[in-house]
């Protein structure tokens, strides 16, 4: 007889605390046999916190560290070969094991379709076996909801960018922008600076960090003195659309 | 003896599916001893659809019915002004719940700080009582999980906008951006249809309806014949960012 191939399932953890996750995701974690998920070397693997008072006793762990994270820039082809790569050993791993008859839960930070890295494992995996993909709540709305202001009022339009761009396609966005999101921040935070102030937003502008997975600080740019930022630190300004 | 102030708690509901709120948000409604929900007249409401099954019998529900919605358009000033005094009742009689000790849960489709009305209530509430808000999962996210494609990769710009707006201003937004969520919809497609052909991103687009909150019907917009949108589609173009 053979046995009906398992499935990988893509599980969007949401921001943080552990009761930020859907229930349906809830569910999907604390059933699971075999869980996946990312991590710097070294590092224990945020996504693995998240989770980590509710896993089965006999669950079995699949650790997928990242060959590279911050060593070589991103602009350097070895960068994206050795990504490749990596992506390619893990879809095997997985795809064997679903080959076995087994579900794989493979854990993603906030929404697993919203950047992050799952979606390389989904498109290589997808054609080999069923992949379920569950929302989760972005890293982006608990940054808002942390600053206890809405992001987006009336027809607001919110651009979400990343702070490795250039300082001129930063500001060709923040122009046509009411509220923004900016994440990717690290070391290129004085760039970031000058784009909102070109825009006149950085008096608007608020820094989220990421704390403890529980209370986010939550900081005015303005009197923010460091030159860089927390890589998960998230710069929202809020958009003032209409208020009846 | 006075008796402690109640708090308001603006409830993240999610996309529409009952298991896609947070663990948060499932034990805040099902031990809600009140609850509060915004509804056009004549409707049964979206949100309190969600969680029909969850309540407590003894539950006091409080339905905020808009006074207009469609029958003046958003531009006239009796618009703004009958919303405003819309409002002012609802936090009213919140606030007298809230003196009298009761806790009140408010129903958000979606994020309550992304778009929609608890925030009307938030600004008028804060200062007159505790309020506490979950962050929810976004419709958005649930249109792009249901298309089975990431919406973001690397460092693309995501733009969120509302159909509402002029054609060039569309424009103006989708020149400066990798992946697009347009909302409010409605009699606006033809509109945005050219706009999103002026952008070379018309045969990308998808059209992913809102379908008994389970499973969102997911149709190309080249292959969507019709000239009007159900108000609660959402056009999804997906980024086409680094992908080792």
């Amino acid at each position: 007889m053979t046995r009906k191939q398992g499935k990988i399932i893509g599980v969007g953890l949401g921001p943080g605390a552990a009761d930020l996750m859907s229930v349906r995701a809830d569910k999907a974690v604390r059933s699971a046999k075999i869980i996946a998920f990312f991590r710097k070397k070294g590092a224990s693997g945020r996504a693995r916190q998240i989770i980590s008072e509710m896993l089965l006793p006999s669950v079995q762990e699949i650790v997928m560290e990242y060959p590279v994270t911050t060593e070589i820039p991103v602009s350097d082809p070895r960068y994206n070969e050795m990504l490749s790569e990596f992506y390619e050993e893990c879809t095997n791993q997985l795809y064997q094991l679903t080959l076995a008859g087994h579900d794989v839960v493979i854990l993603c930070e906030g929404d697993p379709f919203f950047y992050g890295s799952f979606m390389h494992l989904h498109s290589r995996l997808q054609p080999l076996c069923e992949v379920e993909t569950i929302a989760g709540i972005t890293g982006m709305s608990a940054a808002w909801t942390a600053t206890n202001m809405p992001i987006t009022w009336g027809d607001d339009v919110l651009v979400v960018l990343m702070g490795t761009m250039a300082e001129e396609e930063i500001c060709a966005r923040l122009a046509v922008a009411d509220a923004v999101v900016i994440m990717k921040i690290g070391r290129h935070l004085p760039k970031i600076r000058k784009a909102l102030k070109s825009a006149q937003m950085d008096r608007r502008a608020l820094v989220v960090g990421y704390a403890a997975m529980v209370q986010q600080p939550v900081t005015p740019l303005s009197e923010y003195t460091e030159e860089t930022l927390p890589y998960f630190s998230i710069i929202i300004v809020h958009g003032r659309g209409r208020r009846p």
